[in-house]
């Protein structure tokens, strides 16, 4: 039986205890927030897990073999660093760190003691990304020409991290496992609407070794909720909206049947292939299941979780990047090498 | 009776004769265009229009009171210096020009000659963009945060403009009809997909002389069709969706009731305002029409058209700015003056 | 060449000449209406076009090979009566006539000549309904359940003729098409909301020779527009939604995977089948255009459309049955024998 | 503190446990199943509670006030009169019992014994029926001119009812709280495509005692998943979509300016109002959660629940009628009085 303890029971805490509760061969001992009424809604509802104020206590605990870090991105190197020098496995919400720096000490460490450490990418593990990998490896969609993802609403401004580490984390990460084009280079455009905050909204553009850009618009000031990204690509193209549960995957045959040549206008439009729409079905399972048997599994067996530490470092990497240029006249800055 | 003459009749020209020749006391006289096939589709259309493939004699024609010029942009400028000089009022499609010099000294002809100078910014002169003004004038939005605009779909590549002049200029004008403040510097990201081809993809980022933000992102190869703005404003923020026919502007009583300031997430979520949503009716007028009014009514009372020289050259100089960008790593570049 | 004669340039009117006068080989050499005004749209838009207030004129006219009747359905039968006894083809719009007794005196007076009658059922010329007869053909849908229909809109209510007449003809036209079963009987409800008018809600029922039911709401006081059908089925189900440009076809592999047969919710559940969404991509083709065609070629082949009189004699007899329950309390009447 | 016993943990018995269990001053003490795996469920979420499979355990538990039954509906008369005549408080699930017969013991056994009776007809208690209740009663909507529903999915064909008593019990119910006018008389069609199973698709019209027609539109067997109303009236319209998480209810200021008079096509066309939409904000708690809240409140102050027994009894008059009439030839049956 696999022991978890929790650091951190704000938004995401209840999913993540919920699921690594269940996970086979798997329980939580404890939950460690520094807020009572946090620990009150634990015990109320799990009355035979610990809650304690003091993360030292769970990290020391004897008992617990893996830690999972919940908390603001602030506090995850310290916390995790910690953990790991306690000898336990570490399971780290998204973004990984605040710096590159920071995920390549905690990779090193996890290395060091031969334990496990994976990242929360949630989105890696929910069907409508695995089906869109599936169609990549399965060269359905031709040459890849762009990614270009939309993920705006209105709400839940952070202090410690801009909108990018919050919100186009998720679209780095996505980019990360279905492309298989290295990131170069990236810029960022943003702006903050709220004095001494930080940006609120944000573009970003990611360029790769081969032809093919990336763009990301992440906003929290908007008064509509938007999740959609689109993949150009020569033969087929995807368009993936998550908050559309009935087709949230939708692969159109459309794009051009050969470049246009000449300038009449008529024959060039007839150049265009316009073809069938297909939404294949998308297996829903919560993807924090999938995570927590992933986690569970890997520190039973000794492997590397899809999403480790290296994943989250390349992630990271990009932010740290992006943030750069948005305070510096949104320059193209080269990506260093991981 | 104003007389026009139409030079070029490809996509654009059907609707452009339709609605010249229905404004009130106006009519269209003569349809030039180089190609023979077109031409007779004039003729069947309209057995009394004259029809020729040598502009020359319609711009010299003395019965012709105004030229329309709907060309590929490569002429606009010759064609109507040319017609300026014949002593026509000229109405050309939009972009005005390619370059901002052309366009300088098309007004600057137009000014001496006394002769109206109308550039075609269609949707100036929509129920939709009307309506999103009044809303500006009364003050209903409060501050401006950011402009966002998708504007994508699949077709009809260009060959001697990029995706910027095509697309993008639909939002610039929009933006320069509906926004009380000066954009100061531009920067666009773009990509073509096609050898020898102008770009396909493009990203711009506009800044004013205010804490405000606007980007457009055009795509000639996206597998769906989405025309979609939004305009973030502390009171109320609006959604523009020029394909939803029943509610194309929507106001949503949402945002931020007052800044955040403390780091309890919970806390700061009751802070977000969630109020009503409230669809206008939009007055559906087929802008053509009321744009074939404007340039007769313009030419007849000696008066400025609302999408004058000067609006089309500030426009132009977006254009030109950002494709600048795009082509010097896509550095923001301060806008010329004006 | 045929030569089209067209009476009443209402609504529907301008749609009809411009199609009937660019069918290959065709034109149209003469349009009726009482009214003057609606005479002048046709000489501004057709100059060449002869223009008559008295239908007699054109019926007996010479050189008319065929006559398109596009009044008010209460003049469908002497309209089209006085044509075929003047020797002329002709072409009616839907319903084709107020009663099964004056359909099957056209039909008769059709046979007896040796004309082409051909009833305009526009539904059944579009690119989405051949496809999902295609798909019924192909056996791709299984056992056929139900058919399930809503029309309604706000606008243009009728004064000679109630809702279902003017919408539900639509359906039950398109379920003649593709449903290869017989309807056996129909009931109606419905009502009118302004005095001393006909109907402007209803909703048929109609059954089949088979387990089969069929449903039609049509309503001319529905603050949106809906258009709306589903296909319910065994293998696969079908939502055709006319107002979805991008896809109005949907085919979903959904259903049962076998009868339930326990009281277990939960394992009911696992007996379902959620499979994949297939939109398949339809021609865009204007139908009425396909029609022009399609009445030309029946002239000149001496031909049967594929929607003759005795098609519109079945429609007529559903939808003046359904008229006869909704005034009997909405019995279900068993369809009479055509 | 109200104690709640809980009799039936299928589909919906986790929402009520943990809604009741939540409510101020109040908590739920016991959990009854006669299915194990389904109070091991309980165990494992709530400890604290006692879970027995023997519902006699339950209802004569003297530390018990109130009894919440949520089992099958052929179950609920006789577990709710065994808890009424031990003297306890019930809330039933919808529909309240299978005959009015029943549902009348039921009324006067809670009255004779001064006890609770309460019907859960969840859509009462959620913001966007509350809302529209508002517009009716501050007279917003002018006069009513009908309800239409449609309300299907694939899924959860059940065995002892048929589809009307499980899905278009909801609208019943949502009607009898926001229409002003008393139901008369109740038709139905429908068909089981399931041997020996009930039927899973069905039409209801209902007439009132005024000019309005109500029509339900419930199918087990649909592709997709509708939840779609509208209100038809005079002076504003109501569109009521509850997948639509951003506005669900939506107001259109649109319909007839005055009854139209004239044959003339495009006069009528002018005397429609077409204004604008409103969308207003809707309050988003949990029904459950004011449900639970509003039971303990009758139970602490003897008070009636706004969905007492005599409102389930006049939704099951309508339920019962309906498949009295779908199993009589469709007939129009009068509504028997209350």
């Amino acid at each position: 039986m696999i022991k978890f303890g929790v650091i951190g029971y704000g938004y995401w805490g209840p999913n993540l205890v919920r699921n690594f509760m269940n996970a086979p061969g798997a329980t939580v001992l404890m939950v460690c927030d520094k807020r009572e009424e946090r620990l009150k809604l634990v015990r109320e509802q799990y009355s035979e897990v610990e809650v304690v104020t003091d993360h030292q206590l769970l990290i020391q605990h004897p008992q617990i073999d893996a830690v999972i870090i919940a908390t603001p991105v602030s506090l995850h190197f310290d916390l995790a660093m910690a953990a790991l020098k306690a000898g336990k496995h570490v399971f780290i919400e998204k973004p990984m760190t605040e710096t590159t720096v920071q995920a390549r000490q905690l990779i090193e460490e996890a290395e060091r003691r031969h334990r496990v450490l994976m990242v929360d990418h949630t989105f890696i593990y929910t069907g409508a990304i695995k089906k869109i990998r599936e169609l990549l490896d399965a060269d359905e969609l031709g040459d890849i020409y762009y990614y270009d993802s939309v993920r705006i609403n209105l709400g839940l401004f952070q202090h410690d991290v801009n909108v990018i580490w919050d919100l186009a984390v998720h679209d780095v990460a996505i980019m990360d496992y279905i492309l298989p084009f290295k990131p170069v280079a990236v810029a960022a455009h943003g702006l903050s609407h709220v004095p001494h905050q930080p940006e609120n909204i944000a573009y970003l553009t990611i360029y790769f070794d081969q032809r093919i850009i990336a763009h990301i618009h992440v906003n929290w000031l908007a008064p509509i909720k938007i999740r959609h990204s689109i993949l150009g690509a020569s033969k087929k193209m995807v368009v993936y909206d998550d908050l559309d549960k009935n087709a949230p995957v939708k692969v159109y045959d459309k794009g051009l049947s050969r470049p246009p040549t000449e300038s009449d206008l008529h024959e060039i439009l007839l150049r265009y292939r316009f073809g069938d729409m297909w939404a294949p079905h998308i297996d829903g399972t919560e993807p924090l299941r999938l995570i927590a048997q992933h986690f569970s599994d890997c520190i039973r067996n000794q492997t590397r979780p899809k999403t480790d530490g290296i994943v989250g470092l390349r992630t990271v990497n990009i932010l740290e990047t992006a943030t750069r240029s948005m305070h510096q006249e949104s320059k193209i800055l080269t990506l260093g090498e991981i």
